[in-house]
């Protein structure tokens, strides 16, 4: 949990301290795996390359079609057909490396290979709780959701967890803009639903951050998520995002929603091949609006459940494409987002084994990025409270493997060894006496008592426990400085947009 | 779940056979991951050996320490010192790769560095399932558990999973023998508790599979776990046992059980650095006794929770320690075993993040074998039914990724792509129609169905749906050939010796 908070209350135990504040800018502890040979990876780049170029993509946006044809691509009614030398000059602009900034210096992400970035559960139309209950997203959940991710170092960066249902859908990019740079100062997210609600996005963080004309050109501030329509479609809404966010150097992650057996093919190596066509067609476009823009690419392909159709997550083939992404995105040397997540309807051992394979599954594939790292229940149709927390463990029991675990002479102890007889205990040796206040990693909902005292507790499961701790971690969220002034900040912004009308999504 | 067995039903779906088929005789599917550098590695092993060398290790077994003085160690009252030429000699005649026999030629396993070989929760004095609750270990719940190992492809060694204490402890050996073989076609787990017991067993293994003496001699049939008393002590029962197994060229798996902070190092490299010099002690005791005797480096650290003072798995702490150990095992060449396991009192999210941390951390270690990978509650106090198959599908989620990920032409399938017009779907392509009887892997406990689906069938988490799987599993046991003629095969053996008085355990 953040602790380290101006004018915040400090906390009794050291040990905690220093663990959560280490959960920040995480590098990747695992060499990336593969599941294909680099020959296999270059047939698969090599057949995205003509689907682009002879099947197509199919681009609703008439601006979108304009760009590409001025590049030299050839435009058919709605049909774009990409030359493979223009997605490879598209290739050498895209930065390897890209700042997000944020409000907080601390929080500021280098979002490159070897990076090992969480944000949460994202995008979910309902929101749960044990004592709440299943109800469609408000403001209020969207902010008590923007509490909770400011309060745990181990989530690096913002999501729309709660979609806020209540606000007109015209108004509502002013709640959530405003919420976000109110109560966390960690890297936030816009969503890219139109122009006009970008543009307005864009300005309030510029107001609400207070920021200097040189400030905003120089950082990206503000990213999104750019989902094709798989197969092979890019939609109005998508095109115009990417040619927004590019335009004012803010960030677009191209992630192409592949579901093996249902909008992609049905095995990995396929779906693989739509979704690295279509990311490279998104990729090409922000580079053909502003070269060096910053854009990512994106790998979320699982497959469909055969005996209910629904999409699946944390599948092996989930896993296997993961990996398959993260050869791909190094193929075209890229850094790149990928997800977890979770279809199970409860935080139970289903819930945990999904989103656990997801989180493995990144760390095997080096993905950058992974979304939806926690509270995912439903396939992303609802955000769990007691979900989250729960797989915030094991966030940090990941994090906790990215420091240098230490071999020196002193920490071998060699001297303890020699204090403790045969058959004794180290309880009291200096070596561990020294060190048991910092030495393990302190569970955050983990209960290790034996089953008397469990059962004489209640005999509570985690997920009933994960109801107390997100509770109290709401109870003792605390503003951050930079969120103090935002709200008078953006006053006069708000009420002279809204009584505009506000900024239409466009379909 | 096993389906091909002699006689047995054939089942509807082709997916499901060959896709269990092939979880057995796994191999690694990641590379081995480092959390020490090489040199670190050698301080470590170096500091082992002056451990054993200068501090000595109390040997309280008579026999024992005067096969280590005939070997050149010094030995002073109780205490064993062991200069590193004898462990260095030790080390070279240790086998590499040890094949364990099986009465089922197709469960037969070859130990070594690259195996990935799951066997059961183990050595639990109680057990658990949701209908009939907690309850201390019997032979039904004995026979149960061998009846569920046998019908899960994905574990693939038999373990001793509940005690059966109903059982008197001269004659337990008998009854657990006689299961095993009766209800399984799987290496086998015997217990070292005192020369009688063992030979017993072993007389036992060649009686009851009708082996001929070659065939025994031939062969690894039985294999047992030798935890040292951490730290530095090898009491009487696990002396004897790697005295009695290596002379009958059984397999054993020296296995210090060191809980960093309490009868260990609190840091990592302390706590495996005594690992190591009290593996290497039993490592040298086995090829003492017999050159080239079947014996597995073995390594099961922990940390103790700070709060309660329990013993914790799948912390980070557990997951640095598997890894360590997994570079120390390599650094003396030999296979070696890990454990996963989880400390929760119910299958839980918590149960799943410990046994999965564990698993996982296998993975990146590379471990040969990996014990209580499935339905170790209450950190081994009881084994849970409910427990055991939810971390099923974790270990076949796992196996799913040793299978090799095709992208060959037809694979990926362009022709697929083109058939399909941009924002339509897979479902009738010809591409997807040819697999997708195979193409994904089936869950086992996973409920991928809607909200209202899942509420309507009364929303029943994984831990609920659970019981049903394991009352399915033991209702649909078929018993294998070579079990068939086993009670008749011992029945004069185990009469003759129970009338005889049965063997006593040594203390």
């Amino acid at each position: 949990m953040s602790t380290k908070r101006r004018g915040g209350r400090s906390r009794p135990m050291v040990s905690e301290i220093s663990r959560s504040q280490r959960y920040r800018q995480l590098k990747h502890p695992f060499d990336p795996q593969t599941i294909f040979s680099s020959d296999e990876i270059v047939s698969i780049h090599n057949t995205a390359l003509k689907v682009i170029q002879t099947l197509g993509i199919k681009t609703l946006l008439p601006e979108a079609r304009d760009i590409f044809k001025s590049a030299g691509a050839r435009v058919k009614d709605e049909m774009v057909f990409i030359g493979e030398d223009i997605v490879a000059s598209a290739l050498k602009t895209a930065p390897s490396s890209i700042i997000l900034s944020a409000a907080n210096p601390e929080n500021v992400l280098t979002y490159k290979n070897g990076a090992l970035i969480f944000s949460p559960g994202a995008g979910c139309p309902n929101i749960f709780d044990r004592e709440r209950g299943r109800r469609p997203g408000d403001l209020n959940a969207y902010i008590e959701t923007i509490k909770l991710h400011q309060s745990f170092d181990v989530i690096h960066k913002l999501g729309p967890s709660a979609e806020p249902q209540d606000i007109a859908t015209h108004l509502r990019h002013y709640s959530t803009m405003q919420a976000q740079m109110e109560f966390s100062d960690k890297p936030m997210f816009v969503y890219a639903r139109g122009t006009k609600q970008t543009q307005d996005s864009f300005k309030m963080i510029r107001l609400g951050l207070n920021l200097s004309e040189e400030e905003w050109n120089g950082g990206v501030w503000g990213t999104t998520v750019i989902n094709s329509n798989s197969p092979r479609m890019l939609d109005r809404p998508m095109a115009q995002g990417i040619i927004d966010f590019a335009r004012a150097n803010q960030m677009t992650i191209i992630t192409p929603f592949c579901l093996a057996g249902a909008m992609a093919p049905i095995t990995v190596s396929g779906a693989l091949t739509l979704q690295h066509a279509e990311a490279l067609v998104g990729i090409t476009l922000a580079q053909l609006v502003k070269s060096g823009a910053p854009v990512s690419y994106g790998g979320f392909a699982s497959n469909v459940d055969m005996k209910s159709g629904s999409p699946a997550f944390g599948t092996p083939e989930h896993i296997k494409m993961q990996i398959g992404s993260g050869q791909l995105a190094r193929h075209i040397k890229l850094p790149w987002r990928s997800a977890a997540g979770s279809a199970s309807n409860i935080a139970d051992s289903q819930g945990t084994t999904e989103n656990m394979s997801g989180i493995w599954g990144s760390l095997m594939a080096n993905a950058s990025l992974t979304i939806h790292a926690a509270g995912w229940l439903e396939g992303g149709l609802t955000f769990g409270y007691e979900k989250y927390i729960t797989d915030i463990e094991a966030l940090q029991t990941v994090a906790e493997l990215c420091t240098k675990t230490e071999a020196t002479e002193a920490e071998i102890g060699f001297d303890a060894l020699r204090e403790v007889e045969p058959g004794g205990h180290f309880f009291a040796a200096k070596h561990t006496m020294d060190r048991y206040q910092t030495a393990f990693y302190s569970p955050l909902v983990s209960d290790l008592s034996n089953n008397g005292t469990w059962l004489k507790a209640g005999a509570k499961t985690a997920y009933e426990r994960a109801t107390d701790i997100w509770k109290n971690t709401l109870e003792n969220y605390e503003q951050p400085e930079t969120g103090k002034e935002v709200s008078d900040r953006l006053a006069n912004f708000i009420e002279k947009r809204s009584s505009e009308g506000g900024a239409p999504i466009i379909e």
